[in-house]
């Protein structure tokens, strides 16, 4: 039974024969890279999520982090994955080479990212963690911190986290009440709680820079008052050297219904009045540099739900097509041999809707990994362009990625049976691991509240019009194609509605009716981002059949399998969007009248 | 915060305003009852439910049943429980009361079980197993069985299982291999083994009840050469003391996803080829005596799945009025107070999709349950009309309410947020533990394919006939209610919908394709039980709003809160059903014509 948590044909078909990233070696900053750079890199990643990552997954999950003698104590396969992917070079995989990095594209390390979260979901995110730090120091610390914090994090030396959430604020970042005091030395002593911090402590390294939310002592109230600081578990002077432990102190561990790998804790900062905590950038806009790391995180946070759905949709497949059960409805006669599960049509349905989910969602979240990219374009307007994009597209890789991941996972145990639902078998881990991705890194509700209240209307809904006349360009190119012409001609009325809808709320909210026009924003969700993967679909199709007449045997099943696919979307779910279309539109109030004694 | 599972104003307006189940102490066999000694049945139901199931459903879950010198040992609250549960008569609730039994309908005895599936859904699984293996001695069994094997297990001595899986058969009873040969005594010899036995093993009692199908050596091939035995885990003297060990071997548990209260057990049967067997009924029948007591296992399996989601969803109402957390999004000052989570939109919405697939699954689950108990009626034709509807009704209780239960347990999660995917709140558990509803008696895709295969097409279609005709009397009931009439001519075009796609589906039958006329089952099964639950949700409305004017204070929200509810799933569920309605009369092929080489 083949168990492998990836297809490197379907890998390949995104990024080369759809997406062109091999293009992006026309850049200055990947001038050194090729085609074969990118494999080399993704075929590594492969190799080490097979050997390092993927055998210690159900070990991770059935001997989740300890507190011993105070210390996270993990699995020791964790440190030896984790120094595996520090020692290939993957924590580094996007810094400057004269940092010593690969100075790869994102959407490729995405790629390979991609593959380790196929195999494991939580051992990655120690070191992915680390890396979202690293580059947001990048960007905004000097480069004295950047020496002293963010390149022992490229040599896989010291790991990071973001600290955003407390206790009694998640979602709502402008409640945080972490304060952070000047001190003489130009430092800041820092005294709050902050909560759901993964890989908060533990001792994989030799130290950890705690990325930290904090308000300064009179600043605004609300989002516009936090500041970003740097919190080093242990204290670095200026030459690099190891001080004292700073006053952060590990106050519990959060015990997770999956994503047991990741160690997940509950952190208290300046309890003896010695948080030592460096101010990055300046005052007040610790939120919007907390972003740009947030921004990439959730597209991160997209890949790696698709990902864990795409490990139980192949394992389901390898498992239909081995295991006999039943016959099918017509026949009759019990001593006909049994039939593979693939053979029953529910089954087959259920498989192809995991494809469905599983690769569609794969392609919009490498497109949107594709537009960190562009923004390196030596054309501004392809940059803007890409930015504009970007943004309007993250809250969608990140809520319907997770969403619709979910239910692929739901569904691999659904094929399994019995045997689904027993721990000797992986999908329901990968269901378990995945329900943490529609509630961390903003939960879906307010993705769909960035959307729509936000992302769809700015600027005019510039960035929506820039991906409805990208849509356009796709419906125009498979117009000319007599097998793909209908699916085009669904599309750009679909593609319609989501204008119309958009303008429908654009105008209630002129006539200030906020609370309502923004009611129903997850079925906006739902409408754009059923329409994009809609989008996605018609994109591989009209590659596979452009590709179809020169191939033969497994290739061109490979490609025929892709147009068969984008068939049953546009049969099955893109329909969907018309409910919820109308709902947005006419904001029903169904749920929003409902009084909380109605209950 | 009220963490209280189960809202009992809510099931007596089902009971009584709705169904007006108190109308069964007309009939002769329940004559002694009165709407008094039902609701002291299912009082004494709710407390024994809060004070010996609920507050071990965590601690049996993280210990879950283990082997011990080759005994399955239990935390000792269960052994509690199920006698607590047996002394208070609930195992015999059903049983004549000759036999010491309390004569409930089965509607009144299916609501005490709710109360204990939303407390505990794996500890009750003991006595409700045993139950149901005495119901179906009482109708199949000798008189000299019922003495032997039936009594002890009203008593509460004794308890039973159901063995039908085979580790190579499942879904596919026509697959199974355990074999019965004839013994000099009239008993039989039974040498093969049974999967997925759920409380197939442990020391709750004096004896363990199988009733286990097996073929006699030379029975036809097929479901129809499959007869039910009686397999004793000790035998049982003529008297009624306990003999030897009977040759049945637990050869071991399975680890399961949730339901961890409730062991699950490969049994090995004849290893030493002396395992003792009495035939049930006559031979080769034992397919339709088992189904006895499956299908009303599977109305139970409906209610189950609907009070795990009932006790999720009520927690995360409680949670969301508490929890303060953010702010409307026209609220931009941030210095004014968090408000509660329910006052979020998006929220809101998440609450009240619970509450219509809790309440609208519940009231189809006990509907269900009380065409049980009218075919006692002393009307021929009503006792042929119950029968018939509850054949129907059967697999959309099952189906639909395990699939929309799990859906509501995962928007309960999601209103927790991070502390909803830690294993310190409840919901996580409700989750995984309702996964295996989808699963077993019978996965949603077979119970498809019998609704649509078979039961909605039998006798030219007379039970869906019925259904259609109680959903146009409730229609024209609502007609005449100015603020419901839109939701009748809505429910009515539905309505028309059903018939028009079951006409389609059996003209292609027809004409022979019969494969492909099926293909789309489930679909047929969102279809008619999104509608069937639409009718549910009218009835409801309108008997709120006949009762309204009366009411005051929380009793008129109450009733409000279901014309809302009604409201919300007219505007927000039921139209789904017409791209569902069109994939299954149109035989949508897309996923039928998927080849597996193209996956």
């Amino acid at each position: 039974m083949d168990t492998s948590t990836v297809d490197r044909r379907h890998l390949d078909f995104m990024l080369y024969d759809v997406l062109g990233v091999d293009a992006l070696c026309a850049y200055p900053r990947y001038a050194a890279h090729s085609r074969e750079t990118f494999d080399a890199a993704i075929s590594l990643a492969q190799q080490l999520a097979a050997e390092k990552f993927l055998p210690h997954n159900r070990k991770a999950d059935l001997e989740e982090p300890r507190l011993v003698d105070g210390k996270v104590a993990l699995i020791p396969e964790i440190a030896e994955a984790v120094r595996a992917f520090g020692e290939a070079g993957f924590t580094a995989a996007l810094a400057d080479e004269a940092r010593g990095g690969m100075q790869l594209p994102f959407v490729v390390t995405a790629a390979c990212d991609a593959l380790f979260c196929a195999a494991n979901g939580g051992t990655i995110a120690y070191p992915t963690l680390a890396r979202a730090a690293a580059n947001l120091l990048e960007v905004y610390a000097t480069d004295e911190q950047k020496a002293r914090y963010m390149q022992p994090i490229l040599e896989g030396r010291y790991f990071g986290t973001m600290c955003l959430s407390e206790p009694h604020a998640g979602s709502s970042l402008a409640d945080i009440t972490t304060r952070a005091e000047p001190h003489d030395d130009g430092s800041y002593r820092l005294t709050g709680a902050k909560m759901w911090i993964s890989a908060g402590d533990h001792e994989l390294g030799e130290n950890i820079v705690h990325l930290v939310l904090a308000r300064i002592a009179g600043a605004p109230a609300g989002v516009r008052g936090i500041s970003l600081f740097i919190v080093p578990r242990w204290r670095v002077a200026a030459d690099g050297t190891r001080g004292a432990r700073n006053d952060v102190r590990l106050a519990g561990l959060n015990h997770k219904l999956g994503q047991r790998a990741s160690v997940n804790t509950f952190l208290k900062f300046g309890e003896a009045g010695d948080c030592e905590a460096w101010l990055v950038g300046a005052p007040h806009h610790g939120l919007a540099y907390m972003f740009h790391m947030m921004n990439e995180e959730r597209i991160g946070v997209g890949i790696s739900a698709i990902q864990q759905a795409c490990a139980s949709w192949r394992y389901a497949l390898a498992y239909a097509r081995e295991r006999r059960q039943g016959r099918h409805p017509d026949q009759k006669d019990p001593s006909t041999p049994a039939v593979p599960l693939v053979e029953h049509a529910d089954v087959r349905r259920m498989l192809l809707a995991q494809k469905c989910y599983v690769e569609g969602g794969q392609m919009l979240a490498f497109h949107a990994a594709l537009l960190v990219d562009r923004q390196r374009d030596a054309d501004a307007q392809t940059r803007d362009e890409a930015a504009a994009l970007l943004e309007l597209l993250t809250p969608i890789v990140k809520a319907w990625c997770s969403e619709y991941a979910l239910r692929a996972n739901d569904l691999a145990i659904q094929v399994l049976g019995g045997y689904g639902y027993t721990r000797d078998y992986p999908v329901e881990q990968c269901w378990r691991d995945n329900r943490i991705n529609p509630i961390h890194e903003g939960t879906n509700g307010i993705q769909a509240l960035d959307l729509l209240g936000r992302k769809a209307l700015l600027h005019d809904g510039a960035a929506l019009r820039l991906l409805l006349g990208e849509i356009a360009t796709t419906c125009t190119a498979a117009a000319s194609d007599a097998e793909l012409a209908p699916f085009a001609q669904e599309l750009a009325v679909k593609a319609r509605l989501v204008g119309d809808t958009t303008l429908a709320v654009a105008q209630r909210m002129g006539r200030g009716e906020v609370r309502r026009a923004l009611a129903n924003a997850s079925d906006y969700l739902l409408l754009v981002g059923h329409v994009a993967v809609a989008w996605c679909w018609l994109r591989m199709a009209l590659v596979a059949r452009r590709l179809a007449p020169a191939a033969t045997g497994s290739e061109r099943d490979f490609l025929d399998g892709k147009v068969q696919a984008c068939r049953f979307w546009f049969a099955t779910e893109l329909p969907k969007v018309e409910l919820a279309a109308k709902l947005v539109a006419t904001a029903d109030g169904s749920a929003f009248e409902m009084k909380d004694a109605w209950f």
